[in-house]
């Protein structure tokens, strides 16, 4: 249909498109509104008059992504149809600014579809992470994990599925599933908190699972909104914040001064990092 | 443009149109995103499915308005560009849940635009609503608070104009503008939180200059969701609220029973309202 | 210890009391700020001067909640630590405007605490609530659904210790664990959306498991801001919302007319409600 | 009064006291909850066990502070009252999450108070900062908009006074002053969302008039909770966020490669930034 709105031909391109995640989950984009030329012409009322062309509108976006000039990103929307297990939909949610309406298991009955993680993901738990995972786990052990979460997954299944026939109520027999049960939902946020998102889901400290989802997002927003991605990209997703510490040990370094963990007054960890950072 | 979205032709026949305001305000609307059909969307991937015709998605639509099931209202979004008097923009950005790029006094300069009450409006205090105004006051001196009003803010415009000549930053100049000066914003908000704006600021109680834009904007909504609208309106803009006492009196009244205000536990004020509710 | 701030002495006694609910959860105040006082005094410096005796409060108080003057009731805070089922974290973190610090079973080990309903619990499906629970089943039938959820409990609870022993990563061993485990938080958050989380999960409409919780934290309520409490029962809690057409019938039964569903414009379901609500 | 919840002696002592700000505004503390143990112990629920002693408990904090785990600091809560002019109340309120209730000027008198900047506050048009101030004016300038800002002030109150006499209702009377009058608020957020509103608002791009009150929030903040206090000047208000470009081009000048702005792809301006964070 036709429509005097912003379009963007690109993104028109793959509205309803299924983007397949992990073994039965996927992302489609369902709606959206606005583009770079709105985050453009938001900053434009708040902060002046500019000029048109394309060149200054990535550079008045690359200035509002630097600045934390976060309002005017907040004048794109989008939506998203989301299948996810419950596990992630748990740390997904935590995302407060955003609207959700979830497939409801007091109405509805859950197919039987729950998450296998693949070999590769069977891994142990990390040292240096409390929270991550460290190396893969032998093929053995890696078959019995899989086999396990099989068996209970669909034996869990079956007394859900027996306690329905038997007339209970869906919102108590429902409890006895797996966290890696499938859910979906709508899920619909703005560009801004769309990015937050983004930056701490695709992150390598979020779990695979959600991480995964994150990237496919991320994906979306290049065909979206080119420009913001790429501020994005520079200004925050492979940007680093210094700690003033930091900061003092670079102008040492750059002078050509030596320094040390010690006189630095970083902790290990930080002065770790920093060196990283550093390619040290 | 073509577009796979959902289109509301009514609403696109006027986007960018001017809904005047006042003396010299504006609503425009720039975006949408959704319409009935993407509540009804929402509320079936929550509740279930369901048939599709028209008039099912209204009972639908209906049931979710009486039962307060708002998260569906949520996936409808839209922006406008509005202009108004700084103070009607100082009780309009109460509503927190909504996204916002004002123009900026300190980037750039204000226009000599301010908002003066036509006679109707120059009305005395009231005396039983702290908050608002009573009848209207004499010819006479309806002209002088005119004329007051336009001398003050030609005056202190001068001075803000004279202060910008020689120099002295804008941010500092423009603390010296009555107001009643006109700013302008972009205003992008989800139907749920735009119709609780309504609901507060279309409302009787609500300042005469914040009440126009509110009625404005609640006209607009009924070309761009006009089930939604019904069913606000039903459910909503037009019930009332009774109290567990209310409801005790009401009860007793329908039944053919007495009743006063003293076996209520109403308060006077209290009592009155019920009453005028009740038509007695 | 000493304190200059406002004291509820009512709530000091019951500060980290455990608030048993369900089989294994609780409920617990950590801590809190302002009191009915609070309110009060919030509403006054928004609305000018008033006097000051205990009945003039609650006359002021019972007028917030009439007139949904919602933010003085924003000005306290209230934090707990509660211990609930992961099913019914599910829901009660719907509720958006609350900060919360979950127990994260990515660092740390889940307890084998899971929750089992008892007898009184394993109802039917209702017929006319597509959500909720009908009649109680056969004491038969109730006693294979807790041996059922049980057995299930407990052998995903196997297979996780397993996964740990064998060193799997703690993030993916616990999402074979079945949505009745306990987890546990602190949530924090104002009155105000306490009181509206109260309102919709404490209504009869609401899942067992998640009322329980809300009925418990009500009781801490009437505790902590007595005229607030009061406010709310009348004014929210035991109130209703009469719709323009339930109004319409309602003023002519008080006018002793006659009225039937077929004028009314109701649906069936509505005029039942109306009809219930009048006694009738 | 005794209480069982977490107290601070420190911020005790200057409950109620006024800090004064400009010309006539101040800051006062009404009320807290929580301290620095309350961002550790809801760290501590949410990462697992931890030990207790202090220094421990500080680096727990600056953990959270340096990797954006912003969570714990949700957990502290406080309330100020602020007298404030009109135009810094305009810009503090963008900051959405926080919950205000302000004097209303439709149910009370405003006082005959409004700010004047000092000699030193009257400065030039920024040439380099479209939205700020250069260097200091002239005397003689100074003086005059001294006088015109409070010539007009004070004539603007004379029309405000004589419409109220006349019983024109005080929400008309009132558009009337202009923007630099004093108004005042309750105000209450919880300690992420303070320290949020300090690193945007104390930063040597807002304007000053609103960058003294951040900075006397600040400094009661360091009597708070002094350990997040150390974090957010170390990990945030002293801290620098670099681009992907801006560390290529460190890394290349802590190895001794020579590096020019042409090669580095960064603007003119993003360089100068780079280069005075270096000392350069």
């Amino acid at each position: 249909m036709k429509t005097r709105r912003v379009v963007v031909p690109e993104l028109e391109k793959v509205l309803h498109k299924d983007y397949k995640v992990l073994d039965h989950g996927f992302v489609r984009v369902i709606d959206y509104m606005g583009d770079d030329s709105s985050v453009v012409q938001a900053a434009r009322v708040s902060y002046g008059k500019g000029t048109k062309h394309v060149n200054q509108d990535a550079g008045l976006i690359n200035y509002l992504m630097r600045h934390f000039h976060t309002t005017p990103f907040e004048m794109c929307e989008i939506k998203f149809h989301v299948k996810l297990p419950i596990f992630v939909a748990r740390q997904w949610i935590r995302h407060r600014t955003a609207s959700i309406n979830e497939y409801s298991a007091r109405y509805s009955i859950l197919d039987k579809e729950f998450y296998i993680p693949d070999d590769s993901q069977i891994s142990e738990q990390s040292c240096d992470n409390a929270q991550g995972r460290g190396k893969v786990l032998s093929k053995e052990f890696s078959q019995e994990v899989i086999d396990l979460l099989k068996h209970d997954a669909t034996l869990t299944y079956n007394s859900y599925s027996r306690f329905l026939e038997k007339g209970l109520a869906r919102e108590i027999s429902r409890i006895n599933l797996t966290l890696n049960y499938y859910t979906q939902w709508y899920w619909k946020v703005n560009l801004h908190n769309l990015l937050r998102f983004v930056r701490l889901r695709a992150d390598e400290h979020a779990q695979y699972e959600i991480r995964v989802y994150a990237e496919t997002i991320l994906n979306i927003v290049k065909f979206w909104v080119p420009l913001t991605y790429n501020a994005f990209v520079e200004y925050c997703l492979e940007a680093k914040t210094l700690s003033k510490s930091a900061l003092n040990v670079i102008r040492q370094l750059v002078n050509g001064q030596e320094v040390s963990r010690e006189s630095s007054g970083m902790s290990k960890r930080e002065w770790n990092d920093v060196m990283m950072i550093l390619g040290k």
